[in-house]
């Protein structure tokens, strides 16, 4: 059938204001809302659903792996969180420090958790005493705050919601190898929940993380051209170990520090789908986080009939376990159309008399907008190859986005030109911080990640002319 | 089997003093630890699953009752705060304020939220517009915050988990009827889930949450004689409406203030659970909160066989769908058996040579340390049998207690009597503020409830000798 796609006026077109168009979607779609506290969103039904769905993948995955859930205090004594010198500096300047309780002073100010490294290690202080405590694997889901100057619905926001792995080692190697671990599984939501392809690597020094080693992450590229860092994995050595004074007997009866990981992922995850998949009609919703896979409505309702066979037709679906909405409200069937494509409900089946005489349905897929008739006995298993398809669809799409937005650089010209046109460029880099701190005041584009995969590793950096050692991808970020 | 109760060493015993016993449960059975910051606590991974199990119940029934979860900021400027005067004077002594962020005064300070009615109505005030927006029925699961002075692990901290109903109807007696119906979900949980019989009813005025009309709780009746408050459902009217400005279009075309519920239950469920079904041997759980539901200790382990037998064992058991434990570690049986009794898991499961040749295992219960032997064909629908039984008999046992710990009090001298026994004491009170103020006053007793039954209701105050209104359950609290 006819790919109609009626463009939905009620928000900015992506071409004229990308921008715009991504805060008039999350609006739109009812994701989220603003509050009374400048850069603190409220998550709305909608927008918290998707999280429920990532979240619901990740702590399946999260305890295959081993891990425990545990819940650390919301706040971190001042005095605590200056134990780990390069740690505070990184976070002090983007602090919320509370001062009064019960109408007191309080003595030891405390901050409202930016990250809970310290917390963690203060309490592995207490409870890790022999390798057999050991390794300690756990996780925390909760909200942390960054008293952030400008932010973005999902993107960057005083207040996120994520979860924190902290996990303790006997051995370097087991570490780093935990940290490599959780970063498969977050590139695994990516291809087969999210439906976006991730590029992983190691950090540069200068963008790793406060008072880690070796920072990992996966980066998202945006139909604007930008990178988006989707989450990362984090290797800290015995570091913050030595700090707070976290020992352990070995197998050798010697008395160790143990080494440690952190690993996070946030809401930042809705604002990196929202962008990948979202057209000018609103959201394009992958359809294993979709809160809603599939809506029904009735077309031409007030005809005897039509209402009964549509509650059979979502029965049906939902029996066979997928998430159905049916739209029986007394709002005309456009309006209906325009409303769930906005919301980027992957499929939409339409119920009419002359559907319900040919025993039939009618069926349009959110991503492309191909519709098709289908015999009401088969919708179901056609329902569930069309989930499969329209991932799949949307998956290989951003694949080629972002395979067609990957330029070779070999100098300040060459580089300039590729971040107009926007996208990853590949630089072969000496290695010295001064270059990468060239490019970015030259460019304002950041070292996004050192990919695992240094094969092509050749020629000279397009800053200083000396020998490469590494190939970077660089973009502009957000 | 005979019933061998070996008493745990390592625990106070219950009749010597039942605070100490409690503490030393919540620590040796490694629910929770302190931090480093009076008063919040560390939920470790083994109390923070009984909370999972908890929350995984609600929020099937939640949302099978049409709520939706949202997410709303952790802090409430201050000034939105005092919108609703008797609100802000029952919070405003145990609030947590921070003000400042990024190193900056904050002009409008934020309260850490201590209860969220006010973001709610705020966000409500914005997208409440007509009766067809209506009813809005939103939960949220989050921590708040409220500064006490003394906490006890999980029955009152300074910062505790929960979750928090809030709903907007377009009629009184839907809003009443909402408030109500959650109280019943509350009380399902206790019957089905953590085998505690709650009394239910409705509080004073004296007793009611700041700001509402009327508020309904679940009392529980701790083995002390004290009862615990461990759910409670409000009923608003339109106060908050009003002071938030939150109006609708009616369906006669008017515009009216809609009406509103708020309803919560806490990590104190946790404290309940571990006080009402606990012994001098550690925690019993309920079955179906428990986070590991079967232990299985392989005995005599060096001997050739029995390891692999015992992972097959627990294997079975996990294929069925039980939440399974194999402790094949080289620390005793002896350790074991109170280790898991310890914890409270339900069904220990002990498999050595000799019933490996009979093809056997024995089964013990947590409750009642009843042993019986059970052929390995039979032994996974015999533990779900037992798992059955077990609740029934933990159920029943509750029951029981509190059956007997209900005392019909006539005059001051029975009151001060039946609360030396400690329980419930059942008054005719002529509902007169002052006369609860007295009993509270010379007993340090409380009113708990007005059961919802009144049929009873019969004779005089003790207080005033008036003729009595109401039959209320009075008792100390926690």
């Amino acid at each position: 059938m006819e790919n109609k796609q009626i463009k939905n006026e009620s928000i900015t077109r992506q071409e004229d204001d990308f921008a715009q168009w991504y805060t008039d979607v999350c609006k739109k779609a009812e994701l989220m809302d603003y509050s009374s506290v400048k850069g603190f969103i409220i998550y709305r039904p909608y927008g918290y659903a998707i999280w429920e769905q990532i979240q619901s993948y990740l702590d399946k995955r999260f305890k295959e792996t081993g891990h425990e859930n545990v819940y650390m205090p919301m706040v971190i004594p001042e005095s605590l969180f200056k134990k780990e010198k390069e740690h505070v500096e990184g976070f002090a300047p983007e602090c919320l420090i509370a001062d009064i309780g019960g109408e007191e002073r309080i003595d030891d100010p405390l901050i409202i958790r930016p990250t809970s490294e310290v917390l963690f290690c203060d309490h592995y202080s207490k409870i890790i005493k022999s390798y057999r405590d050991l390794p300690k694997l756990y996780n925390q889901w909760c909200s942390v705050v960054r008293w952030e100057k400008t932010t973005r619905p999902f993107l960057r926001g005083a207040e996120f919601l994520w979860q924190e792995g902290h996990t303790m080692h006997e051995s370097e190697e087991e570490a780093r190898t935990e940290a490599l671990k959780m970063l498969e599984v977050y590139d695994d939501l990516g291809r087969d929940i999210l439906a976006i392809p991730f590029s992983k690597g190691r950090k540069t020094d200068k963008e790793k993380f406060s008072g880690a080693l070796e920072t990992y992450s996966i980066e998202a590229l945006m139909p604007d051209g930008k990178a988006l860092q989707c989450g990362t994995t984090h290797y800290f050595g015995n570091g913050f170990a030595k700090a707070f004074g976290i020992t352990f007997q070995s197998r050798e009866g010697k008395l160790e520090n143990p080494y440690q990981t952190s690993w996070g992922v946030s809401t930042r995850l809705i604002g990196a789908t929202i962008m990948v998949h979202g057209d000018d009609n609103g959201l394009v919703l992958p359809p294993y986080v979709a809160p809603i896979q599939v809506v029904v409505i009735p077309v031409a309702a007030n005809k005897p009939g039509v209402i009964p066979a549509a509650r059979e037709v979502a029965n049906k679906f939902k029996e066979a376990g997928f998430r159905v909405k049916l739209d029986d409200s007394d709002k005309s069937p456009g309006w209906k159309f325009s409303e769930y494509e906005m919301k980027g409900v992957p499929l939409r089946v339409e119920v009419g008399p002359r559907d319900i005489e040919k025993g039939q349905v009618v069926i349009a897929k959110r991503n492309d907008g191909v519709k098709q008739f289908v015999p009401m006995t088969e919708m179901v298993e056609k329902g569930k190859e069309l989930l499969k398809v329209i991932h799949s669809e949307m998956y290989e799409k951003a694949c080629k986005y972002l395979a067609n937005h990957v330029n070779d650089v070999k100098d300040m010209d060459e580089l300039n030109i590729a971040l107009n046109k926007g996208g990853y460029s590949k630089i072969m880099w000496c290695g010295d911080r001064a270059c990468e701190d060239k490019i970015k005041e030259l460019t304002n584009a950041t070292a996004r990640c050192i990919p695992f995969n240094q094969m092509e590793v050749s020629g000279v950096c397009p800053v200083c002319g000396k020998k490469a050692k590494k190939l970077v991808l660089f973009a502009k970020a957000y």
